[in-house]
C-alpha cells in the first residue's frame, strides 16, 4: 500500500494549528512513516505551511525520494535535529515563531541541538500525542491492510498442531513461527515472538528458552506479523496432554473475560469501562490478583498505540480504534493463561480481525 | 551467559563520580542490561551509593527478579521516570544533591516527569555516552559470545548457496535465513535482514521486497545474529551468474579498501583515521562518491555502538574495540556492492570475527 499521505496530513495541520503552533518538527519514526511514507531509521520530518521537509542522510538519498514523493528530501551529514533547526532559523520571520516538537520522541540531547541550531526567533510547543490522536482513527485503507496482517497470524497459529509437541525447544517453536509468518509474506514478526512453556507461561512477557517444551504442560504463543508496515497481535494457549479441571476452569474464566471486554467494546465508551468488564469478571471467579496487566492496547503501524485498554484509561474508544483484548493471568511457579485478539470499533459493530480457533487447544 | 555485573557497575560508578555526579538515572535499556543483566522493555536503573534501584512494572515482576538479582527491584503502577523521582526525592539529603541523567535516552516529557517528582533538591546533570564508554570495551566473556555470535552468522552466509537462486523473492531469502540463525541458537536477527537484488543492491540499506532475484544481478546479502544479548554482522555479495568485467573491478576496489581500513586499524589511532584508510582507496579507483556512509561502527549489545569509524572521528581505538569494517560503493540504478567483516582490537594485534568466506560469490 502506498500510504496516502495527503488527508493525513490536512488533519495533523489542523491539529498543529489547534496546539497554536506554526509548524511542527516530528520525531517519532512511526509518525513520519504515516505521514511521508518515508520507513528509513533516521529522520526528521518537518511540517511547515503546506509542505513537508524530510531530513536524513545519505543512505537513504535513493528510499526518500521514491517512499517520500510529496516531501521534500533534505540529506544532510550534520545530525537531523542540527539540520532542522538550521533550516528552521533561515525560514523564521522576524516575531516570534511557534513551532510545536513531540516531547515523548525528542531526547534531551536532540532537543538542546534543535533549540541551538534554530535560534532565538522560535517558541517551542511540548505536544504529545498530536499525530498519535490522528493515527488511532484507521482509515478503510488502513483496515484493509490490519485485516490481512491478522489473518496471516492467525494461520500461523491455526498450524500450531505442525510444530508444537513435546521435545522440540521454546526457540525452536519461536523460529519456526517467524519463519512460517514470513513465508506467508510478513516482513517480519512484529514484536518478539513469545513461546513459553509450563512454569514459564507465567511469565507475561516471556523470551524463548532453550527449555524444551513437556508433556502435560501449558504453552503460550504470542505472536503477530509486520505486513505492508501494519502490525497484527494474538495470543492461543496449548496443554500437551489433556488439560486438568483447574486449568480448564481457568481458560474458562479468562474466556468470559475476554467476552465481557469485547461485549463493553463500542464507539463513545471510555477505554477503562473496557478494561472494568474484563477485570470484574475474573474477580467474580477469585482470580482478578493474577490479572497483572492490562486488557489491551490499540495497535496499527505499532504495537502499542492509542487507546490503552487500561483500568483507568478516561480516553473514549472511537470508530475506527483497532485494539487487543488480551486478558490473563499469572501464577507463579504454576503457569500463566492469556487469550489474545484484535478488534476493530466500526459506527455500530465491533469486528474481530484475528481468525485463529478460540479454544484450549490440547496436543 | 550471566551478565557479570560487579566489575561493570563499579566502573560505572567511577564514571559517575568523574563526572561530579552523586547517583546516576539510566534509561538506555541496553545499558540496564549491561548493568543489572535485566532484559525487560520498560525500565528506570538508578545507581546510587553501593546499590542498583531497578523500576519496572507488574509484567516483569519475575523476570526483574530472576535476571537481576543484585540490584534492589521496585514493581511500580506509574510512570518509571515518576516513581523514580520519587524515590529519589525520599533520600535525597537537605543539602542539594547531584544526579546524572542520559541525555541521548531520556525523552523531553520523561524528564518533566523526573524532575518534577523528584523535587527542587536535585541539581540534573545531562551526560551522553557515559556508560556506553564503559561497554565499548569488550571483557573477555563477552568477547567470547561475540565471536560465537559473529560465527553463527558466518554459518549462515556460508549456506547462501543452497537458497539463493534466480526465482526466488528477496523476502523468501531473507526468511529462510532468519529460520536459519534461529535454528542455529540466535534469538533472532540483530537487525532487519537486507537482501538487496539487481539495481536495489544500491540501497545501502534496502528492505527486502516481493521481487524476485535474476539471472545476471548482484544480490547483497547484510546480516546478524543476536546471541545471549549480543548483536553480529557481516555482509557478502552474490552475482547470479558469470560476473561482468565491471563489477569483478568494483569488487576488488572494495576488498582492498577493507583491507586498507584492517591495516589502519590498532589500538591509538582514531577512528577517523581507519575510515580514511578505505576512503582513499576508493578514491584512488574514482570510486570515491559512491561511498556514502562511514566505513563501520563498533557493536555488542547494540548493532550500532562506540566507536563510529567515520571520516571525521577524533575517538581513539581502544584494546577491547569490536567494530565492522564495511566499506561500499552505491551507483544508482546500476548497483551497489558492500563488503563488511567485524574486527576485534587487542593490545598488539587485530581478531576478524567473521568466518565466511571473503570473495565476490557467483552461482
Amino acid at each position: 500500500m502506498r500510504v496516502l499521505s495527503q488527508n493525513r496530513s490536512e488533519q495533523v495541520r489542523e491539529a498543529m494549528v489547534a496546539a497554536g503552533a506554526d509548524a511542527l518538527t516530528i520525531t517519532h519514526l512511526p509518525n513520519i512513516l504515516y505521514l511521508s511514507g518515508f520507513s528509513g531509521s533516521n529522520a526528521v520530518l518537518l511540517v511547515l505551511g503546506d509542505l513537508m521537509h524530510l531530513f536524513t542522510d545519505g543512505r537513504y538519498t535513493i528510499q526518500a525520494h521514491e517512499e517520500a514523493p510529496q516531501a521534500r528530501v533534505h540529506i544532510v551529514r550534520t545530525p537531523l535535529a542540527q539540520a532542522c533547526g538550521e533550516f528552521l532559523r533561515s525560514r523564521s520571520p522576524r516575531k516570534r515563531w511557534r513551532v510545536a516538537f513531540e516531547a515523548a520522541s525528542l531526547n534531551v540531547a536532540e532537543w538542546g541541538r534543535l533549540k541551538k541550531a534554530a535560534g532565538p526567533r522560535i517558541e517551542w510547543k511540548a505536544t504529545t500525542d498530536l499525530v498519535e490522536g490522528v493515527r488511532e482513527v484507521k482509515t478503510a485503507d488502513e483496515l484493509d491492510v490490519m485485516r490481512c496482517s491478522a489473518k496471516l497470524a492467525s494461520e500461523v497459529v491455526a498450524e500450531a498442531s505442525d510444530f508444537v509437541r513435546p521435545g522440540v525447544t521454546e526457540l525452536e517453536v519461536a523460529a519456526e513461527i517467524d519463519y512460517r509468518l514470513r513465508r506467508k509474506g510478513a516482513s517480519g514478526p512484529s514484536f518478539e515472538t513469545i513461546v513459553a512453556s509450563g512454569p514459564r507461561s507465567a511469565l507475561p512477557h516471556a523470551r524463548p528458552t532453550e527449555k524444551r517444551l513437556q508433556k502435560n504442560e501449558l504453552v503460550v504463543l504470542d505472536l503477530g506479523a509486520i505486513l505492508r508496515h501494519y502490525c497484527s497481535d494474538l495470543t492461543r494457549m496449548i496443554f500437551l496432554g489433556r488439560a486438568p479441571a483447574r486449568i480448564r476452569r481457568w481458560y474458562k474464566a479468562v474466556e468470559q473475560a475476554q467476552e465481557a471486554a469485547h461485549d463493553a467494546l463500542r464507539a463513545g465508551v471510555t477505554a477503562g469501562s473496557v478494561d472494568r468488564a474484563a477485570r470484574r469478571l475474573l474477580n467474580q471467579h477469585g482470580l482478578g490478583s493474577y490479572f497483572v496487566h492490562g486488557t489491551g492496547h490499540g495497535l496499527g503501524i505499532e504495537i502499542h498505540e492509542r487507546p490503552r485498554v487500561g483500568r483507568s484509561q478516561k480516553q473514549e474508544i472511537r470508530a475506527g480504534n483497532v485494539v487487543t483484548l488480551e486478558p490473563g493471568i499469572y501464577v507463579e511457579g504454576v503457569g500463566g493463561i492469556r487469550l489474545e485478539d484484535e478488534v476493530a470499533v466500526h459506527a455500530d459493530r465491533t469486528e474481530v480481525l484475528t481468525t485463529a480457533p478460540r479454544g484450549l487447544l490440547e496436543l
